[in-house]
Order: C-alpha cells, then sequence, then structure tokens
C-alpha cells in the first residue's frame, strides 16, 4: 500500500561541536518520505521555492516518490538554522524563514485523495488538517507535532488530534500538551484526546507505543557517534509508516516492529548529516539493525509464572 | 548460593512533594539485602548505633537475613535526611550524619569470609576493598557506588575497579567518572579500569548491561506512581545479585534475566516509602511482574535476514 507523505520540505544550515554544513535537503516531509520510500511507494506533498537545488529533487526521484504534490512557487524555500550542543541533547535554532510555505494551503490532485495510509510529518496544525481533510477514507492516518504547535496552535492541534489514528511525539511534548510529569499517566490522558495509538519518542532512551491491546517500550539502538541527530523524528515516523504500509494494513498485528523499524531508521538518520546517511539505505542494511535491536533487547524468561491479578 | 552483603544501614527520613516519613530503616545494605532475600540466602555485613529501633532488626531477622555481621556500636546510626522535587527526578540530601560508621573497617567472622557472591552496596570505597580484601575466592563481587565517591575517593574507586566482576552505576555517574558523554562509549571506557561487566542505572529508561559477550537493553517497569524512590538502585542490585546466586553461579547465561529481576524489585520499591512495598513483595509477585516486562519489550521479527558484516 502506498503512503501520502506531508510536512516540510525544507534547506537546513546546521550546526554541530564538530561540523558546519550549509543548506542541505532538510524538512520533515523529505526526511519521512525518503525513510518511507524503502518500505512502501511515496508521495509527496510540499511546496518549495526558486532557490531548491536540482540535486535535491533527484534525490526525491531516486527513491521513486512521486512528485505530482510537489509545488514549485517563486519565493524562498523553508530554511532552517540550528546549533546543537556539545552533547546533542539540545538544539537551539538560531533562524527561520517560512518563504513559501507560509499559508500554504494546497489542493491536492485527485489521485492523491485515496492514498491508504497518510502521514502528516510535523508542520502546522493548519495544514495538516488542510490535507487530511481532502482524503477520501483513509486506512491509517498517523501526525507527528512539536513543540512550537503546542504553544501557538493548540486549538488545531486538538482538532486534528480527533481525526487521526496515531500521535507521534517526544516525552517534553507529551508531558507539555497534558502537563503530567509521569508519562504512562500522560500518555493514558493522549488517548482521551483522541488517538488509538500514542507513540513517544525517548530519543536515546526508545520509544514507548501504547494502544488499546498494549503497551510496547522500545529501545534505541546505541549509537557510538552521533553525527547529527537532525530528522531522526521524522525518519523515525517515515520508516514506521512505510514499515506499516508494506505489510497491508494490518496495523495491531504489525505496530511494535513498525516503531522497532522507524527506530532502526532513524539511529542511521543520526549517523550522517541531514539526509546523507538516510538516503544510503536499503532494506537489507534496515533489515540488520532491526535484527540486532532485537539481539539487544531479547532474554529468556526462565519459566512463566502463574499469574495472579489480585496481588498486582 | 549465599550473599554477602555490605554497605549502609541507615535511618533515612525522606520528603517527597506528597508526603513526609521520619527515620525509616534504610542504607544501601538494607535496601539490597531485604531484595537479595528473595532468591538466595543473604548475610548483612553493617553497623548501627544504639538509636536503631528493634522493628528494623526484626524485618532483617523477618527475611532470614544472616545478621552475625551486623555490628552495634555506642553513637548515632548513619542518617540521611534528603528530600524529592516534583518529578522526583532530582533529590537534595538536607543533612548526613555518618555516626559509627565512619571510620568503621570490621574484622568479618570467618564464615563471612567463604562466601561465594559478594554484593558491595553503596558506601565509602575504602569500606568496600576492605571486606572484598577478606574474602577468600569470591566467585562472584558486585559493586555499586555513587557521585560522591567519584569526587571525594576516586583512587580508591579505582583501586576497587581492578579486584570486582561487575560495577553498577548510574548514567551520570558513568559519564562523570570517564568524562564521556556517549554511554556506550563511556562503558567502554569502564570496562578498561577493570569490570568484566558494567550495568549502567537510567531510571525510568531501564538499564543497560555490557560484557564481554554482549549488550543488553533493559527496559524499566513504567510505573503510574511514584511514591518514594529510594533505594531502588539499591533493590536493583540486590535483586539481580540474590537471582544469579540463586541460579547457582552460571553468571553469563542468567545475566540478562538477572537484570529485569533487578528492575522489576526495584519498580516495586519506588512504589512504597523506604521498605515498605519492598519487605511485602514475594517471589510470584516479583516473577509475575518479570514476565509483565518481557511483555512489555517483546516484538516479533518478521524475518531472519542474512546477516552481512561488512555493511554494518
Amino acid at each position: 500500500m502506498s503512503v501520502l507523505v506531508v510536512g516540510t520540505t525544507a534547506l537546513d544550515s546546521i550546526r554541530t561541536p564538530y561540523q558546519e554544513k550549509p543548506k542541505l535537503l532538510g524538512g520533515s516531509a523529505s526526511h519521512a518520505a525518503v525513510a518511507a520510500s524503502f518500505f512502501a511507494p511515496v508521495s509527496l506533498v510540499g511546496v518549495i521555492g526558486d532557490d531548491f537545488p536540482a540535486p535535491y529533487v533527484q534525490l526525491y526521484q531516486e527513491h521513486n516518490i512521486d512528485l505530482q504534490g510537489l509545488e514549485r512557487k517563486p519565493g524562498r524555500t523553508f530554511f532552517w538554522e540550528g546549533e546543537y550542543e556539545v552533547n546533542m541533547n539540545r538544539r537551539r535554532t538560531n533562524e527561520t524563514v517560512l518563504g513559501v510555505i507560509e499559508n500554504w494551503l494546497p489542493d491536492l490532485p485527485e489521485p492523491l485523495r485515496r492514498k491508504p495510509f497518510v502521514l502528516l510529518a510535523n508542520c502546522e496544525p493548519k495544514l495538516q488538517l488542510h490535507i487530511l481533510n481532502q482524503i477520501h477514507d483513509p486506512r491509517f492516518v498517523v501526525a507527528d507535532t512539536m513543540d512550537l504547535w503546542l504553544n501557538i496552535a493548540r486549538d488545531d492541534l486538538l482538532a486534528l488530534l480527533k481525526k487521526i489514528d496515531a500521535l507521534i511525539l517526544n516525552d517534553t511534548e507529551a508531558r507539555q500538551l497534558t502537563e503530567e510529569d509521569n508519562l504512562p499517566v500522560a500518555i493514558r490522558q493522549i488517548h482521551e484526546l483522541g488517538p488509538r495509538y500514542v507513540i513517544v519518542k525517548k530519543g536515546e532512551h526508545g520509544a514507548m507505543l501504547s494502544g488499546p491491546q498494549e503497551l510496547f517500550l522500545a529501545a534505541a539502538y546505541p549509537l557510538t557517534e552521533l553525527v547529527d541527530p537532525t530528522g531522526a523524528g521524522d525518519s523515525f515516523i517515515g520508516g514506521l509508516t512505510g514499515y506499516l504500509a508494506e505489510q497491508g494494513g494490518e496495523i495491531e498485528r504489525h505496530l511494535r516492529q513498525a516503531v522497532v523499524y522507524g527506530s532502526a531508521v532513524a539511529s542511521f538518520c543520526c549517523q550522517g548529516f541531514g539526509l546523507a546517511a538516510t538516503e544510503k539505505l536499503d532494506k537489507v542494511r534496515i533489515k540488520e539493525r532491526v535484527a540486532e535491536i532485537e539481539n539487544f533487547v531479547r532474554f529468556e524468561l526462565p519459566e512463566r509464572p502463574e499469574t495472579n491479578p489480585r496481588h498486582r
């Protein structure tokens, strides 16, 4: 099954304590679309300005990403300049130029309105809602968000939450959204806002998936070198959604695996600047890493105890 | 097989945002010994003053803890008064009285010198070394430590690291010890200081076990209510070591399970003040929680990929 990805298509200037790279291909939709492309056919919905380099369009094409929803407009492409601290755990935004994405609310071409999997990568909730409202009867809708939208577009975000199947956000954002410090409790409250599935990204500490049937705790791949974490969250949601689409729609059955596949792709993303590491991936290497993660977390139960719910 | 536990036997006054409890039974050895007692025979080595309440001695006895190494001396029992912030992630020490443990370096009774499992719970490294040097040919030695000793007793700690099988410390301490921010890299450096096994506690994010054969990433049990985290780390090392002792000494084979058993006991510890929740435990409930944890982390590999090490 195929995936529609909407979000930002951007130029990122990134500084880490070790290197600086100007105007890389970035944006939530770029990372998510390339990550998803290893598993399923992807259609990208985004907007670029006249400064968007041709090789970046080629990169999408090399991953067989359908670009009928990629609009080119006069003006600047969305631009982000950010800087990471020594431990890569915190980043600072130095400059943001919205450019052509400001107030951009496109009408989707008809074929894109029939995509079964809809990935609303991080962008203004108003744009996420605008896209979602044009899709006819989607099978699975997953959305990402960020702290900014919790602050300045909370009402739109709350409206979005009622219409999606899965929300992906990080632990700080989960606490911010609910004003609840305990993560499992915060997750419960997010379910009450709408999404059947809540997936919390915890960076190097992995991810937590909560659904009607289960709680799943996923480990992150332990990286000994972090080159650039930009786009890791977008790669996570891209890998996860692409994997689910590949499996053909049996969500419940494949969701744990999908979270691990998303983690695996996200870990590769951190090993290069921008999309440098992700774009060179293939499914074999992703599967190898998933198998490594499985090996890192596996343990044998010595014996199955008699469960006695009264004692819990 | 049996376990010798040495560490602090203390009176703890604990304040959380919700409650305050004066002079509870506490100390690293108390928590570790009770946690280990669910799995194996335990001998406690510690020192108490004349203010140590009789019911606390009874609590040890009710867990069949051998007290021939528990010395009573005139003076005050080691006392700690601490306070937790709203999210329970940070604590502040308001008062510490060393009392009878200051400069206490006991000669062990002969039977205690032949214990196969030695658990050096958190206390001054000089005391840990003094005890360890009296043990004849131990089978497995595990030590805990804290930031304080990294600051004021680093040389003793480094000497200790050369003599133990496993070091348990938290992620902040691992980074502090090595001055390396990347945790997997810090762990590698700690191995070079001596211990064959390094186990890093990450609180709500679980634990990481590193050994010659493996890296194991363990999830923490997701608690919806944290009553008092005091002693969780000590319970972790106690449960872990007790479980290994119960299995009879095949360390490599049982270490992953042991980490999960330690996590399970530690999670119960956080559900009550001091030892209140831990002391009421039994093996069935611990096993149930281990099975729950296994259920939280389990996922199926859709297919085993052909591994191709060149691509890693």
